[in-house]
């Protein structure tokens, strides 16, 4: 674990996040800028972007460099980890966890993006009661008893593994054509099959995939985005994006949000703006 | 006048401006961009901007510059004239007054920037009752009577002398050190006096400047930037900024706001984003 308590801890590396760490860097902030993915797939992978001012016509792995070479102008380190949660402890600081390490900071500002993926039904209804984004974190909870994966990412396979030692049962599905490669043997994979519904009553009881139904305690699902849910879950959402006013604060103290998980439209400009702006109302947060 | 009814007005041509602009047009839109001052005086005189994304430690100018490049790329040009009215004829399409000519539009984005001057006491509550800001269109509701002229800007001066020929006294009030060179010698010029008030029943018939109330009719008052009040009375406003919600819509329908007129913080990534959202949310509005 860190043992720095960091004013601002920043939970994404896309344009947002970026904008964000920049705008609170400058202001003198002690930041930990946090993200699994470095300044998105999406926009290294944009052939042409001609709508950000001032850079007309590139092409997004340019316009991504010019973003990274910003950010490292200004020493602020990028650490490619992956938030899996975010706790609030005593004395009003924020704990992150990542496989890696943990981090403690008095301000979190989340610009995770914004997940194309559906949500399961039921998915959100059971978070926390047996839906589950990361085994290392809630694993052990399910000791003994029989789970299931859904997974579109490879750390899905890796958990699965992990799962595996110590569940007596793990069912593996494999999301949007997901090659189940290294799976331990005792995993049971289901291949090709729609998942229907997670249901129970007040915890998870059931998976429906096609047409089984699979008698399970836990849920993990691991996509290539965040789910702003997953993080805290106190936070209030309209259609999975995070509820912000027009400073970026959120309805929990301390926390900001801004780019795309705030909303539509899906855009840089917008996610660069917001970025500034919510890095700016977190160093007034903490100013007074 | 020009006949063109074009889909969407852009008032104001600084980065919020140009944005909403270079947007507009890539969603192909028909736009008319009018300005007074191109892409702003702040900007321009800003040594340093080390704060937006992409473009490390680049000064005002050369920001501005690529700002405008980037604009002209597109084949949008800027019509240096400065709104002085709008209003909204039959079949819900809005007119823009100049002093050089009159242009329509089918939505209206404001990126006026914000004033860094305080209104006068009184000024909001005559708007349209004996305040106006604008000889050209106003002047000749107050033939025959007595008018003030506010003035912070060279426009001042001019208009002076136009309400000069039509009223029985024009008092000529230099605002912000303004020198009053080139005024036609009937007009009556105050020095070094602080104005203290515009007061009234229902319509204005006094200013009071320094320790003298002089009775007027009018009240003509010229700044560098604008009051949004002055474009479109209707608008709501908090502070003298315009209230907008997240897709920067005003109150008024077919009407949007970007950039430091909808409030604060004051910043250039900020305008450049509500510039994109406000263009997009007109093409929406436009294409329902």
């Amino acid at each position: 674990m860190n043992k720095e308590i960091y004013d601002i801890a920043i939970i994404g590396c896309g344009p947002a996040g970026l904008s964000a760490a920049i705008n609170a860097s400058i202001r003198r902030k002690s930041i930990v800028l946090l993200g699994g993915e470095l300044c998105t797939p999406k926009l290294q992978k944009s052939p042409l972007v001609s709508n950000y001012l001032g850079l007309p016509e590139i092409d997004g792995r340019t316009l991504r460099d010019k973003f990274l070479r910003h950010t490292r102008s200004l020493d602020i380190p990028i650490l490619q980890e992956k938030v899996e949660s975010v706790d609030r402890s005593e004395g009003d600081i924020f704990s992150l966890q990542t496989k890696e390490s943990e981090y403690q900071a008095r301000t979190i500002i989340i610009t995770t993006g914004v997940t194309v993926a559906e949500l399961v039904e039921g998915e959100r209804e059971f978070i926390g009661k047996g839906v589950s984004y990361c085994a290392t974190c809630d694993g052990p909870l399910f000791a003994g008893q029989q789970v299931a994966v859904l997974a579109f990412t490879n750390e899905g396979i890796e958990d699965a593994n992990f799962l595996a030692d110590i569940c007596s049962k793990v069912y593996f599905i494999s999301g949007g054509g997901l090659v189940p490669n290294g799976l331990k043997e005792v995993v049971e994979v289901i291949e090709n099959q729609k998942v229907e519904a997670i249901t129970g009553n007040e915890f998870v009881s059931e998976i429906k995939i096609g047409d089984r139904a699979l008698a399970v305690n836990g849920v993990f699902i691991y996509r290539e985005t965040y789910m702003p849910a997953q993080l805290i879950s106190r936070l209030n959402l309209t259609d999975n994006h995070i509820n912000v006013d027009r400073l970026f604060q959120t309805n929990v103290k301390g926390v900001f949000a801004a780019g795309d998980c705030t909303g539509k439209p899906y855009q840089l400009a917008k996610a660069v703006g917001e970025g500034q702006v919510a890095a700016l109302s977190a160093v007034q947060y903490l100013d007074h």
